[in-house]
């Protein structure tokens, strides 16, 4: 099991968790939980796959994931009340996961042939849909459209990752260095408190 | 027409008249209600295949589907009064449905080639995935995530399938005893008023 | 650049800015209004792709819709205290819109050679499941769903296309008086204030 694989098990658990914590707190069943955590976790991937035809969709290829996300969503509902002091390492996780996420989205992308622009759109759904769906599921307007600098890291990480790309850089280099900008970019804004600006609306709503 | 097509056909108006139901709850139009009735009954079915790469979906190919899913939504909306009538037939037919639909997902997965456990869990999505878009679409929190059996139902039935499968059972008389799993175990939990414990939410959430 | 990408790109433009206002009145950050604005514009003909497994679906293998979509959210933000002024217009092309997507997604269907009534539901949902999609990320029932003529305008303008198709009518000349059926039905739709009727719920529901 190389270095990327074990990331990309700790990026699948720290997203199970984060759904099991949303469905908890929604009052969900056992079974609801387990879904909002497979959900928050392969969603992103899926959507990816879906669009750009690259089926069965990865999940189901490979066992691991399932694995990974029902063993991480039966610790999280054993543990829940110790999972107050492991927060920090969650959001590290979390944070890896995405910059981890998104390279391996623009990587598909690109892989697939298609525009640059396309395969950052890419990668940063790979990262962030997930998170959308389990928002939607659990009837709340995503997080990440209100006031997170999630997305904004994984397009900066996914531009880095296309400038290296042009300049032939090896791959597990280019990987390491525009995933390291997207957890970079992120722990820096949630450290200094950034986020992108809201508009509110005065205009008149066309019918 | 054989017996399983008859089976399947009031599966699929027992789904609708479930859509329209809800829909009508939520004073949508027309058009509404015959959009969620139709989503009830294929929704299931179609995320199935778009998943796993069957396209077009199969609604696209029987105009079976779009008949039963029409007639049903304008008999529902005619005779609405008299629904309460047919309630527990309505919730047989339903649970019925839920045990073909399962079984059939099965199968399907079992033809492209997947893993037991994945072809258990498309099962089970072709059975339960139309009422949680149903849900989402009137902007519940999905019915089944909070107190409902139906899955586990759909995952024994799953289970059952694939062992009677792996003894190489007439696959006629496997289809018949998985979908009694299902339709045993949900009417038993039904009976018996069984659901899965909800788990409350006791620790920090990850930011 | 002809005539029908022209009004492509206006329906695209007007589809956008719809998202804009309803994400804006969401409170929802410059992101979240991109991906709504996106998400309305291209989410139908989107389903309508992944339905019929044409992957990598369209708006990837052309990047004037991003640039479009990008374009327009962009002004959309900056003069929205001037969108007031052009409300008329933006309806008009957001009808307009409506018009040319269902005969472009009849058109795809009748490509993908399947039955005449699918073809008319692959144009209508082009031409509303990018509004639908909209309002479900933000939390709402589809409109739609509740007071629209819109789906009712595509699916009698579908019905025209296909019989001007049996008749082997030239397809711009069917292009163009198909789309002016939706849009001459819409208009007039909202000039009477038609919409259709919604059915109050008064029976039980089945459990």
């Amino acid at each position: 099991m190389d270095f990327l694989t074990i990331i990309d098990i700790l990026g699948t658990i720290s997203f199970a968790i984060s759904g099991v914590l949303t469905a908890m707190n929604k009052r969900m069943d056992v079974f609801g939980i387990l879904i909002i955590a497979a959900v928050t976790s392969v969603g992103g991937g899926t959507l990816r796959d879906v669009l750009i035809g690259k089926t069965p969709v990865t999940w189901m290829l490979n066992m691991t994931f399932i694995y990974v996300i029902l063993g991480a969503t039966i610790a999280a509902i054993v543990f829940r009340p110790q999972l107050k002091y492991v927060r920090k390492s969650l959001f590290l996780f979390d944070t890896i996961g995405i910059g981890l996420y998104t390279t391996a989205g623009v990587q598909i992308g690109l892989a697939a042939d298609l525009h640059p622009i396309i395969c950052i759109l890419l990668g940063t759904m790979s990262a962030c849909f997930g998170g959308v769906l389990r928002d939607i599921l659990c009837n709340e307007i995503p997080v990440i459209f209100r006031k997170e600098i999630y997305a904004t890291a994984c397009i900066l990480g996914g531009v880095v990752y296309l400038i290296l790309y042009r300049f032939d850089v090896d791959t597990s280099l280019t990987t390491i260095i525009a995933g390291s900008v997207v957890i970079t970019v992120r722990l820096l804004a949630v450290h200094f408190k950034l986020s992108l600006p809201s508009v509110y609306r005065d205009a008149a709503m066309p019918e």
